[in-house]
């Protein structure tokens, strides 16, 4: 049994844990809430804790609060940070629709640090949450958290993918693969070229995301309440932006309407919604390395992935290509984070957004998905797979689709007739093609010739 | 220019093209609504004006309206039905969100066209709608129409459709291919397996439809403006339901509570999930045929779909697999159409849901495209498939995972040994089983016989 | 820095913890997937775990073990369902598709605490897994654990939130309010009929899940690699399943169609949707709520939800409908973990899915978080709130259409320019109706009384 | 009976209505494909006319057709444009994954009448599809439709939405009223301030879909087959765009990797994402707007609509929000055809996606619908819409949480217990403030003006 002290807020008394940190608010949202048994993103308490300290810091500059007792807060966040701080944190993700709860557990810890610090109360409402509501720092940290670990994890684990990709590129140039359009047998192709379309792929992608960061450092701090700031000194907003940026190292600034961004939370949709299509990107990228690796004999077996592990506890000696699939499977919960946010966004009424612990919680967990995957993907999928030459090589010989080179000199119903016949008889189409047309073998030759079919051009 | 009269309505004059049977309140929503140009679904407009018929027989029963002007309605909505009745309907989808716009169209319609018949006045509101209110009937002609669409469409097209893939079954049974998992050569299986599996998909998803009919087939008709069947006589609901049985051949029912079926569309979003997973199971259909299909060199060539059009404009001689591709993309709109039918009806408050039009249209659309690219899919796509024999038994017969079936003998370490080796060498399963194990020839053939080994058991 | 010893697999050695009860598979699977840092979830290993078991006690039965190594594996699996297993197994859920890294585990540290019972070497694949592969045991589980959840915690918790329901419908029956269509005033209900609506909505939904138990009771288990049953005793699937319902009291049975079961996730997906349309339902209800509480002077204030914390980290007083938004926020997850099922449903190919450990997660998650939301609605908001009976009389008395009574006797265009009339003047309905009909006050009184209203009828 | 005529293609002869204009591969696609009946829309089959004249210019520049031949095409090409074109695209949505149909439709039907022009034959593929495939032009033909429809449809649509809004918060500026969070009583807020946050959401918007314009109007064309661009001149890509830019007045250029702009249709996919997050806006005002005007006695009664047509069949006087309620069916319809577009953009393998036509057809109606919806919400509904002074400044009077505004003086707490006795006293907060409090009347007046309170700052 654990033993407890009794804590009284502005609804009564109430048992908390002994030695807990956190007082009656956090302990009426941790017995109120008992539903996924999993607290908030440590990415977001990480960025509610940085806003603690920005808003201290603001409220010193500005007067609000005492030099010494905002040094405190500053100074208890910054332990905090330090140490293992999300076991102050209990409360649940599925709680109050506006994130109060997480909130008054920030203040609440905060406030038991730095009265210890201070030798005196430090009051969690008064002082860690002067100038501040629940309605503008909540948002204040989704946008924060979100923008962070775009910068930390996500675009460079992109970037770098991208980086293995076209490394990867150059080295499989010279290979010339049988295209496939429709699953069906196409023009040939460069191994290259497939990687670069992919690499342009991810490259549009991060372009896109990028174009989204300045709505992501547009914060609703300062909104207050219903976003017209009452109770906030009238520069806190923008002092609060620039001791964000000064801790973080991203440029922070107050957003253009306050009510815009409390009421609704239209940004964590349209960066959920480029998450998904970088999502999409990375399926289509898994499957063609999945169908690139299948076989290893009665598949296409173009490639062979790195083997990672036993791929079967009954089939001896199989191995599957698991890092794609991986990948794939963070895609498919990615697009369904993206359909929470999408509800979750239409949950504004009026002033105030009431969906923001689910917001965050699926925002953060995409872009870490993505991030990890990401990096997967290059490192132990596409640096190191090999490419099963010989196999390219059949296939590729084989492939009367190489006619279409000839369209512009015999025209498509001519062509097609000699498709069709060489693939009836199982002939190579060069053959059939020096019976039905004035070509000779030379010339045609030159015009099958797949490395230079892959060039374009006529 | 349209030549018009004048037509008024509680919110005054406006104007109506001249022969048009519809009034002032279909005029009004026309112009209220230029959305999408698109109207309300032909079989949602049809059960609506079945609905009026059985409403109109319910209340000359119930004597609720005169039986001369019960059976000018009932007389008119029969002609309507036999001619092109979509002329009349011009209402936009995307409406009031009760669909009352629809209501009034059809009252309006029927109005007209009954005091012809009667040579006296028919009220749209007073008789056609007479004990109803848009906000029981359009629920009903959601039911109505989706339950008729189900037992006239779908669940014959997807029995149609389990009936070919299990004849198909039947004839290629004596086909055993190499299976696969992760995309990679597994164990071997018979084609006939393969497709009576899909036949199991399909039949639980027919099984899993019928069990939401009754649910269906339950009707909110009686409730009125909000649940209590305020104006209705209390008759009202089991005669409805009576008629309109008799008229569709269709048993239906009063809701066994009004205001769940009004205030909610629980009923059209559960019907909607298990249509996505209808489309889901035809996705994996499509998929495998497609794959399976995949070459005809460089793929997987196990059958060959039959050519139905030319497959490229620039290829020559290339055929694709268009029906599987359209009935993927079927399966895709249909998972859309539940993503609206999920939005739509959390679009509730209080006593109505209103997102009707959109429901019915998403519902009914769903409907049909599943029906019609089912039986698609079965009559021109698995009825008419050639299997590529020469092409399956090949690799068949280089497929080292064979070795699972010396598991139970020699242990899956061994086993996998075995398979390595086999697989690098290139050398046939059996040849290095003999070397590695105790095993004779004849044993390893009985034990790797591939037919044999998609009986099962040990 | 943590001990660790050396083990191996067909691949090779590697490093695992001294003191890990897993081995080389699982410590693979660890350093291959760090992706999400968390496990899959304890409902799911405990269904693993006792799946093994009783796949050990039928090999029992059948004589594919020996006695005393089966005995060792159940009580191996025994004693870790007895303590706290998760600890043994740190998978990621972004692993292999087929989860053979989960089962793997599984077997691998069953086998560890049998061989410690046993006093000798119990394999983890030739024992733990005997006739099993992760193929069909993976899916068993699914269903499996999905099963034993709805049982156990969903189906319960819905039918004691009914309960809940229905009781306060009792007590609240003579509340009499304004009903709303359209959000606006409509005819007069029962503050018991809003409630058993919502009540036969979860009623609906506990039906529609109940008609999918069977599907999601036939197991896959037995079809091992491919659906054929190679390599496992052709009566292990019934043994299997007897043993299973022995153990759980529920009853189990082999699958019709096991190539369907492995190559598929339909019964996932058909299932899923139904949560999902649970969640719809709730949805609704808890926006109810949510309205009828809303604001307490300036919104409908109907009702008075119970306070359970303070409201705003600002706003002083200020008391929120958190149980309500908690459960709107868990509504709009299930809809995106469903969305996360259907992409993975469409993710099978030919004879296996492989996107089986999110759906697992997904699945898993949304029936958690439906039930406990479910207990909370119940207990912390249903039970407890309060009617503001001033409120709903002073609405309710002067809703001006309370006319539509008086339809079935003066037509609804006479009726129409009374409301309008009585709205603009702002007078009562009666006094308005009183100068336009030859109604006396007495038969006003008794066809306008809004309890007569709310009994349906004319 | 339609009179046929007989045409022939790659496989053979087939029956054409005699007066159709297009040939045989039209005819097969419209044989084939039974499902929607729903023809691609209308801009799409404007854009790949658009399209097929830039290349026929392109053509003649580069001299890869007769100068003849090429003037005939474009003429053709024009005269179509001038017309009723859609009567001779019949070609189902629901057709073969790339649009090859829709393509060959429009090369059969512009060689028809490119022929009557010239007096000679002019032939599909090998004239109007010179340097063409359709793996190259159906996806430029889905950004060029798209980039119209977002230049002349949505983008004017959505920003005069913008100006009505914000000319409709000039003339409401005066107006106070209550702000809400979670529904309930909160700070004041001018109406003025809440209509500049719709505004200012959907100027995000339009900012975020202006930044995916480069994406958009970047080209597949010059790819062909597969990307390399085998058939078409070095140059045609480039001389493409430039006609394509003279023709339509929007800037297109040569993407920079036809890869993956035709393997993949991600900016589809990031586009309609975007589109959707329009839409969640679009839903968050249109519910604000509906609640403002629910009642008009039992609601909030905040404003008036404009009444556009009478609400009930039943209820005669009821007015509904019907311009709002067609806006969120429309935002709910395009969450959904975003759902299609995102399992679209998933379904590309290697050289090609083949789910172009439901992308395209997708795509344009979200478009489509937005603008139109956008207009009518403009136009009908805000700038309309009356001010109920009446109901807002007695529902302000009474607020109890205009006690925030003491916070700074007196402290959370204190403030707390005022609010609570207000509230529970029915009393105006100055008394119970002027009680519990040092403050003067007059200082509290001040403190507590809603007016002020409204402009931020402490």
């Amino acid at each position: 049994m654990t033993k407890t002290r009794i804590e009284r807020d502005s609804m009564g008394e109430l048992q908390v844990p002994e030695d807990a940190l956190y007082g009656a608010q956090t302990q009426r949202a941790v017995d109120n809430f008992p539903i996924s048994g999993k607290p908030m993103p440590v990415q977001f308490i990480r960025a509610l804790i940085l806003a603690k300290t920005a808003a201290a810091r603001a409220n010193i500059e500005l007067k609000q609060i005492g030099e010494a007792q905002g040094k405190a807060i500053v100074d208890a966040a910054q332990g905090l940070l330090e140490g293992d701080f999300m076991q102050h944190f209990p409360v649940d993700i599925f709680q109050t629709g506006s994130g109060t709860s997480s909130n008054m557990n920030a203040n609440e810890v905060i406030a038991t640090l730095a009265s210890r610090l201070l030798g005196e109360a430090v009051n969690p409402n008064d002082h860690v949450n002067c100038g501040q509501s629940s309605n503008d720092i909540i948002p204040t940290t989704i946008h924060v958290s979100a923008a962070l670990a775009l910068y930390e994890q996500l675009l460079p684990a992109l970037t770098h993918l991208v980086q293995v990709i076209e490394r990867k590129a150059g080295q499989v140039h010279h290979h010339v693969k049988t295209g496939r359009t429709h699953l069906m047998d196409a023009m040939p192709v460069r191994m290259s070229q497939v990687l670069n379309g992919w690499a342009q792929q991810l490259k549009a992608n991060i372009s896109h995301l990028q174009d989204l960061l300045p709505s992501l450092q547009s914060l609703a701090q300062g909104g207050t309440a219903v976003g017209t700031g009452v109770n906030a000194h009238p520069e806190f907003a923008a002092r609060f932006s620039q001791q964000l940026s000064t801790l973080t190292r991203v440029q922070f600034q107050p957003g253009k309407d306050l009510f815009a961004l409390i009421g609704s939370q239209d940004t964590a949709v349209a960066v959920s919604g480029q998450l998904k299509a970088t999502a999409v990107s990375l399926m289509k990228i898994a499957n063609d390395l999945r169908w690139m690796n299948s076989g290893p004999l009665a598949g296409l077996g173009e490639i062979e992935l790195e083997a990672l592990q036993a791929g079967s506890s009954i089939m001896p000696g199989k191995v599957n290509p698991v890092i794609p699939e991986a990948t794939a499977m963070v895609a498919a919960q990615v697009i369904g984070n993206d359909s929470v946010i999408t509800i979750a966004g239409q949950s504004g009424n009026f002033e105030l957004n009431v969906m923001l612990p689910i917001i965050a919680q699926n925002l953060l967990s995409s872009i870490e998905l993505l991030a990890n995957s990401s990096r997967l993907l290059a490192d132990k999928a596409i640096a190191s797979f090999k490419v099963n030459e010989g196999r390219i090589k059949e296939a590729l010989s084989r492939n009367p689709i190489l006619v279409t080179a000839l369209n512009p000199i015999i025209g498509y119903q001519k062509a097609a007739e000699i498709a069709k016949k060489a693939y009836q008889q199982g002939r190579p189409v060069i053959d059939v093609a020096l019976e039905h047309t004035d070509l000779s073998r030379g010339q045609l030759e030159e015009l099958l010739n797949p490395e230079k079919l892959t060039a374009g051009g006529v």
